[in-house]
């Protein structure tokens, strides 16, 4: 018996492994007995497929055998000379004909024998473990730890468990034979401890749920693509031609020029279809998907209670489900499967410079990780602009550095200006020329390109909104979405099911019967005031290390400030910032995978009710945990930092004596940038490098190590697994929520403060080029083949996009209006400046301190520190000189210049939001040409169904007398020559 | 002849009438040449149903006669006995049995009999040209009037355009017979000269256009629509309870608690729906809008050359098209019709404070009116809180006008503040205690409360769009539109296609034949230029009508200052303002009706390709004309008057010695209050009072004495009038785009300065009720019956309101910040009071002018005019006292204030937009009960198809050697049961 399984390769048992104990079930008991004697290819046909004859004849994957089993021996022969053996290993049956569609895994505990195969039990147990610690990750398994401590319960109690398990799946998996699915079981793996359950989908069942689904195919009918005029079709050749090389090498190099009109599939109107090859009318991504849809439909029953896929899943009964892989990412010389094509055109870094293959890319994966990449793809190619005019920008900051008056005039020695000390007692009077260096830094982000920066980059938002509308219209016309409506309604989620069936059992007696048990606001009452208050604890955390990094900042600087090297007193500034920069740097990691966890751990608790829902809530609170943690300093440093500070003689003291931080002399501008920089830079370069490519390496590294296999058998092991199994071993897809999250916080760091930081985009840019291949190479190689989900559009991350580029525009206005200095240059050089120029533009930004005012213990110890007696001081500020009725209170300069600071912050805003909706009411959300193949296409599906409408006219007319107007099983029932003749082609096609 | 044709009513006679010269074309003279001799009915049989076999068995009107003529007697019998007669007037062709779907009219010239019978040919031509006054309001018919030079042409060239027309209406009609319409013609009604074509649909071409247009239709399969809980579902009716009288009395009075499914018309299908009464099936609202899409796909077709019915109308082919209503208004006793329930309970003041029966509206009158009507109910049900919490602010500002500070200070004459003189040399110095009145006038609507009204009303507008789009969403439930698409593409406008064979014509050498011809940006340069130029100029006259009321103003107030008579000079403020605001009124509502002409005619100008283009272009026009229009005098009073003042000794001159007019002493909002009252009351009165009750009945008359017909003898005439006769000699339909913009108008003028004016929504709850009710009269009784428009929203007009409400909050932060003095009365509170409290406001916010700083001649002629010599006077700004440094500058306060306004617009903008979008996010798109019903409706008609999916599968299985994977000419071939007893059902109905 094992020769024969070696030979034939994994063919299926039905049920548990022969050394089971007695089968507890008697519904199985039929298939128990009979699967010893009889050859098992025959056995599964009888068993598992209740209608032996729509098997044998109606599916159309068997058409070679038609009724008569003498080809059967013609398969095993073709088994033995080494092909089969690939086919086996291949995503197909062991008769390596019929695909695997499907793929749902359960662990086969054997009871009886576990104290004789305790080394094998243990294998069990560690692969049941890896999965499981890799599936706290994935959405679908956060019930499985609750079983833990079974696992090391008494073998009594497993041994139940595991029968009542697998009752349940006998149970489901007749169900699933019930609606016409054929399955295969292979219980004999290399991974011993696992049983996988094979699905494939027959022709009739595709077709039926096909037409369920509505799913929409191409039809035979083809169309000219006709794209404009002749001058815009030339133009559009040229363009393409040029861009050639930058078009990766999948599917047809040259534009295509005819589309095939789709149809929702239908049985009755078949003819209408290509169905010539009935294996790749279906590709695998439809057939696993229908396969799906089926699966979720079936549910194991009893009168109280029922189960779905998802509840089974987590309830353990099946360990996990995926669709297969078309294949091996190696190729080997033939025909490149699609998983390969991915692989060397989409998933490598050596093609970076290559547009992505989205077509194929959702032909593989399903529209919701095409659409995916699509926005990630214009995401980057949006950058590119915004990337050269960002550099532009700071290169004209560069170029007109010396040009600039204000820092001229600070690093001219000649004005001899004194400044006020930075910090109590220990600091001294100081040069305004010693930061000289500080002032032309900052001039490199605070000069008037960059104001014009903001609001291109505003406009920027909105045109990288508008295109990517276009884009997903355009792909929506091309994949056939157009009239896909809303998103069906998901199922319920497992866990929900389990708290409304623990809610049902507790209030059985009072409750009346008539009302469908839900949980209310009442039952998740807890868990919203969990959230609510998690989410606050969280925030202050946030903060309260956002104010530990500023004390750490004030302590240092007056520490230093102590010190008596020199070489440290110099370069006191540049350190302190960068190490707070770093510092903040590794809290914002560090708490990123904190929150991460949290909100997971949040919204579980919270029990939503589907998965949508699920995904929403996790995403609101992810984003928001994410993004108060991500901009916490930076806003801190754009808009408070220097301002809380007070004035000489009355400063503001935090904790004791701690006075608040100033900025330096040229407005906090270079700290923000900085603090971006390193931000932007470090976050990406770590999140990337370590998490996304060191992590899952490591893992890998950890998981061969334990298997204590040298690489040449594991080699050798990994040739002779068969797909099932390499797929198994795969992590298990989780989502792309993370990566949009992670695309989406990067969005609001390149335009949120964009104003003080125009390299911004050229990082992101540089970021991105290497993030798209990264996640195509997870997505190729890491991960199990997702179910490919539809999805018309990117969803809630869209709205977020859109709730950044609105709250952009309003943070860059008070960014340019209140932390640069370009209002105050503004005002000097038309309400003040004697000559219109910026002459004297430092001059009247400082205020007069007369020394004498000092508060009592606040003046500086070492007074003569620059070699001369300070009577009046100078501080940035605009206040009253001392001699004045009110000294020190506010000029009128001061509200001037606030006043218009404010009012252009209300013209930056108002301004720029009237732009933004301007161009987004410029721009058609349908492309044009769009517009019209739609419009197109609708004509010819009208024409179409006139031209039937009168083919089925014609043959009545002879026979007016009948009755017709029931004329449906009229029309089809007459022999009419035009519908029967599909029918004979379709025959002839094989 | 003509005897039989009085007994038996405008029997149809195919053609010309008799006394027509030989036929011109050959096409027709089968035609021609037989009806002379036959019986009419049996013509036209013969001649206009090319499958007589069709006609006879297929249709399912005609299932009595069923492929005999016997009962072709009965039915004359029928007719004798007088129910024929009312048969005949109703909508029906003269066998009383088939409705009229549709009516073409034409006119009918006897060129042969013209000189004979002039003053018949007079009478016509009368028609014609009232027919043609009427429809230049209409959007189909403004190539018309290029006809009219031809009228007056010779015979000869009449004669000929006359039967080219009647040949291209042959031809026209018979391509309707081919696509199965009925057709029959009445060319001897009471008005001569005009003919009548009316159309009937017969069952099978119902049924096959439903197919065509997915019609969703109600089945036979209903389902229980549960409300929620049993709490929810108690409240809700008890709610219905009590607000049961304000139901209006149509259809079923309690609520339904069932819904029938609908589904998409099939005829494969046809079992599933409620054919027991094929003439109620369709209900004539559908039959009507079949028939037009059946018109506007057929086409007069030459090679080069074609015509949609658009084009014929266009043309003068035919004069006009439209459906039928359902009959009088008044009923006779019977059960009332569709019309008749509209005309009493909704088209009724008496029934004003009911809701409206928007089904039944739907229902007759089609989705697109149903719509607007819905949008106006929601519009003015959700004014009510809007009014009543104006009124609140109201009261409060006229119960706290004793207890408020600054007018009190004002009105207390020991306060001696002597002012400046308001206008050069005639005024002179005076009293503060003067503008008494005015200031407490004014605290009426500039207080605290206003400041909360404003925001309320931002959050107002938001509900109401949200309470809207949610009422929205349950109508496209209730109606079945949840799945229906975009709309259906326009087909082209005949201008435009006029226009492209023009152009055709004329580049016929030189261009190349595959492209499409189409209009390009090129040929329409001429109307963009001229339309850009027209606007600019419109707009240019408003503000130059609006600039010469400030001069009208300016002047009219020194004119009354130089009077000598006490009592003018006394009211001078009042006469002023009023007349002013009379003006503007008077001229805002000549210019709306000058505007919309001048819109209308640009968008010809610009030939747009499609009606749905059309309507945009012509919306975006007139909004824009009628909107600054309407809102500049309002704007400059809020914010423009007063500011440009300039100040005592430098004033700002305009027009040579004008001076600026400044504001009354408490700001200007009262003169905005006056204004807006006045534009608001006025143009709505006279807009609905003059325009729509007025002309139309000023119409009547003139129409009823050119006919010089007694009221008597038209009373008459009226009784004998057939249905297409009445309704020809209503007003067509002209689009509810006028409708909506008269709302939005004037929902601008409740939100845009709600600031000013609590009152406004009051005012526009009051217009409202009766602008329902005066709408609904002039739909139900004195407009032709719209085709019936699907629409699943509102469309432009709700961008516009968002628009809207969104340019609101930012004018109300303007009003409140800078025209009411809220923010100098805050800012002297908290910042110069010495006492916390407004105590010293009002001197505070006057400045000091020396008397002897005044420009020569610009000092008052009477200085000594208040009995005592005035060395300083006082003004309203923010300046530099005499005696400082800088005399007369800006001074500290003033900046200090301005910062603090533009602070508050900024906080209040951002603070209204957040809550806006705060709200729109909580308050979901879809109500919750909705969203469950979809979901249901889903999931039942899933189960239903799985249902009949094992239906089908059963008698299958028994036969399962058959090919089945053609299964669609098997299963409904096969002889099973449950697909043939519907028909036997169907059967049995009758």
């Amino acid at each position: 018996m094992e020769q024969q399984h070696e030979r034939t390769g994994g063919l299926s048992y039905h049920g548990s492994s022969p050394d089971l104990g007695s089968p507890p079930i008697s519904s199985c008991e039929r298939g128990e007995s009979s699967h010893q004697e009889e050859d098992p290819i025959m056995r599964r046909n009888e068993i598992y497929l209740p209608v032996p004859g729509e098997d044998k004849n109606l599916d159309g994957d068997f058409r070679e055998k038609d009724g008569n089993n003498e080809s059967m021996p013609m398969k095993t022969l073709y088994a033995r000379d080494g092909s089969l053996l690939h086919a086996q290993l291949g995503p197909y049956f062991s008769d390596g004909q019929r695909r695997v569609d499907y793929v749902l895994t359960y662990s086969i505990h054997k009871p009886s024998g576990v104290r004789r195969q305790s080394s094998k039990f243990d294998d069990a147990t560690f692969f049941q473990r890896l999965r499981r610690s890799m599936s706290t990750r994935s959405s679908r398994a956060p019930l499985q730890p609750k079983e833990d401590p079974e696992i090391v319960a008494t073998d009594q109690q497993a041994n139940f468990h595991e029968d009542d398990k697998r009752f349940k799946r006998e149970e489901f998996e007749q169900n699933l034979l019930d609606m016409g699915l054929e399955l295969e079981k292979d219980e004999r793996t290399k991974i011993s401890g696992l049983g996988f359950l094979k699905i494939h989908a027959p022709w009739t069942v595709l077709c039926r749920e096909a037409e369920m689904m509505k799913l929409k195919m191409p039809t035979t009918k083809l169309y000219e693509v006709k794209q404009g005029t002749n001058i815009v079709e030339k133009i559009r050749l040229f363009i393409h031609k040029v861009t050639d090389p930058l078009h990766p090498k999948v599917g047809p190099t040259r534009l295509e020029d005819v589309k095939s009109l789709s149809l929702p599939f239908s049985r009755e109107k078949q003819h209408l279809f290509d169905l010539s090859d009935r294996d790749l009318f279906f590709d695998s991504k439809t057939r696993s998907s229908i396969v799906y849809e089926v699966l979720k439909r079936i549910r194991w029953t009893r009168p109280n209670y029922s189960m779905g896929i998802t509840s089974l899943l987590a309830n353990g009964v099946y360990t996990s489900a995926f669709p297969l892989h078309d294949g091996d990412v190696e190729g080997d010389g033939g025909k490149p499967n699609d998983r390969q094509l991915l692989f060397e055109e989409w998933a490598s870094y050596s093609v970076f410079y290559k547009y992505q293959p989205i077509g194929l890319i959702r032909k593989y994966f399903g529209e919701k990780v095409g659409l995916y990449f699509a926005w990630l793809g214009v995401y980057t190619q949006m950058l590119i602009p915004a990337a050269i005019v960002g550099v532009i920008v700071f290169l004209y900051g560069c170029a007109t550095v010396d040009d600039n008056i204000p820092s001229m005039e600070i690093c001219d020695p000649r004005n001899n200006i004194t400044m006020c000390p930075l910090c109590d007692q220990v600091c001294s009077y100081w040069k305004l020329v010693t930061a000289c260096g500080t002032a032309r830094a900052s001039h490199l982000f605070d000069n008037p390109a960059t104001v014009f920066f903001s609001v291109f980059m505003a406009l920027w938002a909105v045109l990288f909104m508008e295109h990517w509308k276009r884009r997903q219209m355009r792909l929506n016309y091309i994949w056939d979405l157009t009239d896909y409506g809303m998103e069906e309604e998901d199922h319920n989620r497992a866990e929900y099911e389990l708290r409304v069936a623990e809610k049902t059992m507790r209030q059985d007696q009072g409750a009346p019967k008539d009302e469908k048990p839900k949980l209310t606001c009442t039952d998740r009452m807890p868990a919203y005031l969990t959230t609510v208050l998690m989410m606050a604890f969280m925030i202050a955390v946030t903060f309260a290390i956002a104010f530990g990094v500023i004390l750490y900042r004030i302590s240092i600087k007056a520490a230093l400030h102590i010190s008596s090297y020199p070489v440290a007193r110099s370069n006191i500034r540049a350190t302190v910032k960068t190490t707070a920069a770093i510092i903040n740097l590794i809290v914002i990691i560090i708490l990123d995978e904190i929150y991460a966890y949290i909100a997971r751990w949040l919204t579980l608790k919270e029990v939503p009710k589907t998965d949508k829902s699920f995904e929403e809530r996790l995403i609101f609170k992810t984003f928001i945990l994410k993004f108060v943690n991500a901009f916490t300093p930076i806003v801190y440093l754009a808009f408070f930092r220097g301002r809380l500070v007070g004035r000489p003689g009355k400063y503001l003291y935090v904790v004791g004596t701690y006075r608040m931080e100033e900025c330096a002399h040229a407005g906090c501008l270079m700290e923000l940038c900085i603090q971006l920089c390193i931000t932007m830079l470090g976050k990406q370069l770590i999140q990337n490098n370590l998490f996304e490519i060191g992590i899952p390496k490591l893992k890998k590294l950890l998981r061969k190590r334990k298997s204590e296999l040298t690489s040449k058998q594991e080699e050798e092991l990994n040739k002779t697994l068969k797909r099932y199994e390499k797929d198994h071993f795969l992590g298990p897809f989780v989502g792309i929520n993370p990566e949009y999250m992670e695309m989406i916080i990067q969005f609001g760091m390149v335009t949120l403060f964009v104003a003080s930081f125009p390299l911004a985009p050229l990082f992101a840019l540089l970021n991105n080029i290497i993030e798209i291949r990264l996640d195509a190479k997870k997505f190729v190689t890491e991960l199990r083949r997702p179910i490919a989900a539809k999805a018309k559009d990117i969803g809630i991350w869209y709205n977020l996009l859109r709730g950044l580029s609105k709250v952009a525009v309003i943070v860059n206005a008070f960014v340019i209006a209140f932390t640069s200095d370009f209002v105050p240059r503004l005002v000097y050089q038309y309400m003040y400046s004697p000559d219109g120029s910026l002459h004297g533009f430092v001059n009247h930004s400082l205020s007069y301190f007369e020394v004498k005012d000092f508060e009592l213990g606040t003046a500086p110890i070492q007074p003569h520190h620059l070699g001369y007696t300070v009577d009046v001081c100078r501080y940035k500020d605009y206040r009253e000189p001392p001699g004045s009725i009110t000294p020190y209170a506010l000029s009128k300069e001061f509200w001037a210049i606030l006043a218009v600071r404010l009012a252009f912050v209300i013209i930056f805003q108002n301004l720029v939001m009237l732009m933004s909706d301007f161009v987004d009411w410029l721009i058609p959300d349908i492309p044009k040409d769009i517009s019209l193949q739609i419009h197109r296409e609708k004509l010819l599906m009208l024409d179409h169904f006139m031209k039937e409408e009168q083919g089925k006219k014609l043959p009545v007319r002879d026979n007016y007398n009948h009755d017709n107007y029931t004329s449906p099983s009229l029309d089809n029932g007459s022999p009419s020559q035009p519908r029967s003749r599909p029918k004979f082609q379709a025959r002839a096609g094989w």
